[in-house]
């Protein structure tokens, strides 16, 4: 066991969450691991390229590693710099647009080592890209989710301008974000299709052999779309948003808070927006309902009515995250655990841009 | 000029905003002197006790102190221990229940040199700060917001508790946090009055000589409520949420970010939820409506209805954020600016718990 503790964190090696000071992050290493299989037996190898984004853990890339998985997917040039420099992950994907000089002359350094790819989108980000040195672009391509990609009928195009400026394109990516959460199987396949097949046409005319999209939320979707391989992340933790959707994974995060404060009718916990991601609204605790949240507390009511009566000022309690990805980059580190047992500390190593 | 940045953020000194990498956090230095400056005309010296949890950083504290007001408002360890530890403030109120012994142990030790003062509401909360030998407490009382406190007509028996466990008793607190944002001065200024009887009372129960409560919604509407102190935090970056009341404060924090894609219809930017505290919902952008907020990006449409010919990608865009103090907790350093022109750049170090 190696618990490696950032000084704020806590002051001590605590061996069950009943000892960890609060607000905590805890990750269950055999939920954890189940995902991770479950998603490794659909999509192998380098069908998979996990994205960091969800968790931005070395610790974790490293275990999708031994799932079989070489290749990542990344949001932030901080993300694809730490795994770069960590040594983590063979072929690393920016699957983002990026102007800024200094940052790309770093990703550019760190790609004499590890392959770096960038997405593009534009005149400006092939210039800036071929500016800094970097070799290895995707045309980003618009398939349907209002943002970044260039529209599907240029993408052929853009991809000789790449070419011209020096660039190799090994291909396309485009992100499906408005499917992943549309109500339905059936309508969401449809949708997933009519996406996909998009893509696929952009990818005739790029050329190159990557075409890289999907999620979590369409992640057994893509059998006949033809895509090269699936970018998905919120799968390993998961969250209430995604359990919606009735997927095979299961919740490997919570956070764990301390009851501080109790009443008559409710009673509140040292967790709340500081520790949470809160853009797809409260978290849920187990036989509570979520009041409000605040600052740094959480008000809970007992689901019965009643406080329940055997809770008290001290003890401790699990909240899952509305949302998994902005709530990682909240915590400094991750307590990883079999039941209440603390098996390590993991440093959530990849935060800020 | 003094630039200090932490290895993340920035790979050189930059003299504008221009300059700077995104998301990068912004403090517009004379609105908030000028904020700092209409709060301290009102609220003299000791008048006011700022909460430190609107911007967890040391340097605006010192800022407050130029402006008159020694004594400071903490939400977490953290936030006290770095205050105290940095030599900022005189009198720090942990404004907030605690019952980790190890952190109680670390705000007992920085008591040897400057005054700490914690909330209780309980009698595990007293033993708690008795066993690891805090001096001085304040009896936090339930005014109507459904969080901690204890309920007004126990406030006394609870003091004479405390005393029992030979702490010392400086007086009550209680957050009217319920009534910041009821819609209409004269409404808000009624349910203040209500709800700053119960403390009056219950202070009177408890004894000593500190009426600590309000926050900058109610920062004008304490003239004769009896309070001794007012604890207000938001006032001095502000947010939109805030903006709502009319308040004579200026929003002096935006988050700078660079827009790496367009289209058509829309233009995306490099702010997205892991930058900004969206539990009050999306932030603002002058000029734009904002169509979503994702992890790293936030898709703007003009108002005009068509998209602004003269932006292109790597422009730079200021947004406001809708909550102040999730914001800051997510940032690690503050650009100090003028116009465009950076002055200094801060550390945001007091952020986690």
């Amino acid at each position: 066991m190696r618990v490696r503790v950032s000084p704020s964190a806590q002051h001590m090696n605590p061996r069950t969450t009943s000892e960890l000071a609060t607000p905590a992050l805890l990750i269950d290493i055999d939920a954890l691991n189940n995902n991770l299989s479950t998603m490794s037996t659909r999509h192998p190898g380098s069908k998979l390229r996990p994205h960091m984004k969800a968790h931005k853990c070395t610790q974790i890339a490293r275990m999708q590693i031994k799932h079989g998985h070489n290749n990542f997917t990344c949001a932030t040039p901080r993300e694809l710099i730490g795994m770069a420099l960590a040594g983590v992950g063979a072929d690393l994907l920016l699957a983002n647009e990026v102007v800024d000089h200094d940052r790309l002359i770093e990703l550019a350094k760190v790609s004499k080592n590890t392959r770096v790819t960038i997405a593009v989108d534009s005149h400006e980000t092939i210039n800036a890209a071929a500016r800094a040195g970097l070799c290895d672009v995707l045309i980003d391509v618009n398939v349907g989710l209002r943002r970044c990609g260039i529209a599907p009928d240029l993408a052929g195009k853009l991809a000789d301008t790449a070419r011209k400026a020096g660039l190799t394109v090994r291909g396309v990516m485009g992100y499906e974000g408005h499917l992943m959460m549309v109500d339905g199987d059936d309508k969401r396949k449809q949708g997933v299709a009519k996406s996909m097949s998009l893509l696929v046409q952009a990818a005739q005319d790029v050329g190159g052999e990557i075409i890289s999209a999907g999620g979590t939320g369409t992640w057994d979707m893509h059998d006949s779309t033809g895509i090269s391989e699936l970018q998905a992340g919120s799968y390993a933790l998961m969250d209430t948003h995604y359990a919606k959707l009735n997927l095979p994974f299961e919740q490997s995060c919570f956070i764990l808070g301390t009851i501080i404060s109790t009443s008559k009718d409710w009673l509140v916990i040292d967790v709340g927006l500081k520790s949470l991601g809160m853009d797809h609204g409260n978290p849920s605790v187990f036989g509570f309902d979520v009041m409000f949240c605040s600052d740094e507390h959480t008000t809970l009511v007992a689901q019965s009515g009643a406080l329940k009566t055997n809770l008290k000022v001290g003890d401790k309690l699990r909240v899952t995250p509305a949302h998994i990805d902005p709530t990682m980059a909240m915590h400094s580190v991750a307590w990883i655990t079999r039941s209440d047992e603390i098996l390590d500390c993991w440093q959530i190593d990849l935060r800020g841009w």
